[in-house]
């Protein structure tokens, strides 16, 4: 990992360069774990722009040798205040830090006078959003973490199925511990985020929580959920049907697949994400099911379960290789069942690639 | 709950005239749910200081039916931007929200200025803590969950132990995955934060997380865990050994029991939070330990795991009767082995509330 850290903190120097930035005090602890691989739960940086030996980290006792092991290649400041220690540490090298980014996204008001009146007469300037820019595009190392994740996740569903764990008289919430138990079996550090079972008509409800309710013959089952590797989140939906499927459950579902493929044909560098959106929506437009689409079609993936780019009909800029993003529309007949068919893939140059591997015809348990 | 959240939202209101404020945009999602009972992911609440009526809760259309479940009896709007949304609604109304404080505390800089933009001539005031001014002291539903909380990790506890779960040969991780899965059996929605257990010379790592070691006789294990109920944590530690104790065991088990004791034993309303820690950590003192006690004595909890007040060398403030606190003295002898004891307990005028029941008596297992 150590490789990959000192690679990001590289670029992150060349783009506070051309920011005509000194430094940047990085405090989102998503961030720190980018450009360092620190996993604790207090701790900042500050990154110098044009020298990696003035690089500071700061933590807390409790993380003394963690920080050790995680980070020995940096100076290392042991502070419960971890980011008013680094910008008094600024403040008491004017010449070296004199223009310094905060994440103003992050940064509240409060906390910025507090870091204002630590780093004296050092100026603090707004830098929004640097690293999270980096992140948009995975390098070799995140990808694998995702794949390893999407891994987890594919290997706990077909368990699932495999000894017969979707069947009827099973209520959502006892499904969605063993799929998550299954998970941890295959590596998975923990779940991604809230396991989504919803049997019969709860499949209608994009976001539901499982319940007690209990799954049904005929029921279509709607699973949404995810493994975390190494801090890496992936994120697969699947749509079953326990039994024999009606014609009205074929329909749906061949409509959301359709449209799941088109989105994911769409996804290319230098695509319009507003455009990758339309791509799967016209397909259930046409349809007359456009209504019941009723949210995006996907979302950037990585540190966080949801982040930039947003795959919408709303959304800004275009893709590029190396991006990793879902794709999943879903159509939802209120009362009645829904249908929704999420990947987790990569942009690549030569066609997207697909990380969640579990197949998306139509699974009959 | 409702009820509840009435009366929580008439406090904040005396509040906010003390404060000269017409109102106060809140944002925080903690504070969020203390103040409606909402447990979405996204939305924001105007609150106004006079007028119930006035006060508007915002979320977005993933929410429609659960916040109207959970939220009946307030004004809902459906917007993406929930804080922006709920801003702008002020600024159309200068006269009833003339002045309206925001949580500087988690508002960040760049969001000010958005918030800033849709208020239009309605003035922003910084007003930090208010809701978690209001938090520091439960009222008896928040009490009740965390009862529940707390049972669910003693039974989880005593079952785990009950069925052998204890044992020379498990992993480290086994015996966390185990604990928390029967957690989940007694009602737990999850683990209130990820499970320590730390066998051997690991439980001389304060914060150590679980690891493929395995379980030997004659080891100290400490489980430091808990389970989350309706959004309320509990917190609990307990330390055993695997078989006969040696000496050098029992005598650090008795010591940080005695000094364990003598923190409950201090807590009472009016106590100052650093003499609550002084109280325990004389006895380690002067038993020469004063060293190997290398954190504070304990926490606030309840929607968060940490919360106000800290009960630490540093700490600011007193104890009123309703807060909600931990106690967990520890002794970390590196190499060897460590020690710690930990209760989450209700101060109370005629002493502390025990929520965690599980024995102190040192239990061999």
């Amino acid at each position: 990992m150590a490789e990959s850290h000192v690679r990001r903190r590289s670029a992150l120097r060349t783009r506070l360069r051309e920011q005509g930035l000194d430094a940047l005090l990085v405090v989102d602890l998503l961030n720190l774990r980018y450009l360092t691989g620190f996993t604790g739960s207090n701790g900042a940086l500050l990154v110098h722009a044009v020298d990696e030996d003035r690089t500071v980290f700061c933590t807390d006792g409790r993380y003394q040798d963690q920080s050790a092991r995680q980070v020995p290649e940096l100076e290392r400041v042991i502070e419960r205040a971890s980011a008013l220690a680094l910008a008094a540490r600024a403040g008491k090298d004017r010449d070296a830090y004199g223009r310094t980014g905060f994440e103003s996204q992050h940064v509240s008001v409060d906390g910025l006078d507090a870091l204002a009146a630590a780093a004296e007469s050092v100026e603090l300037v707004r830098a929004p959003n640097l690293v999270e820019w980096l992140r948009l595009v995975k390098d070799d190392t995140e990808i694998e973490a995702l794949r390893m994740a999407c891994a987890a996740a594919d290997r706990a569903l077909a368990d699932l199925i495999g000894h017969g764990g979707l069947r009827a008289g099973r209520t959502e919430r006892e499904v969605a511990r063993d799929l998550e138990n299954r998970m941890l079996d295959h590596g998975a550090a923990g779940r991604s985020f809230e396991s989504i079972v919803a049997a019969g008509a709860n499949s209608a409800v994009p976001h539901h929580r499982p319940t007690d309710a209990v799954l049904r013959a005929g029921d279509f089952v709607k699973l949404d959920f995810g493994a975390l590797v190494d801090g890496y989140h992936s994120d697969m939906t699947r749509t079953l049907v326990l039994g024999e499927p009606a014609d009205w459950q074929r329909e749906l579902y061949d409509l959301v697949a359709a449209a799941q493929a088109a989105g994911r044909a769409a996804l290319r560098p230098g695509a319009q994400v507003r455009a990758v959106d339309a791509a799967a929506r016209e397909v259930i437009e046409r349809a007359g099911r456009g209504e019941q689409f009723s949210h995006g079609l996907g979302h950037g993936v990585g540190l966080e379960i949801h982040e930039a780019p947003a795959l919408a009909k709303t959304g800004e800029g275009t893709l590029s290789a190396g991006m990793a993003v879902t794709v999943e529309p879903g159509v939802y007949l209120s009362g009645k069942g829904g249908v929704r068919i999420e990947d987790t893939l990569v942009v690549r140059d030569e066609g997207p690639e697909l990380l969640t591997l579990t197949t998306k015809q139509l699974m009959v348990v």
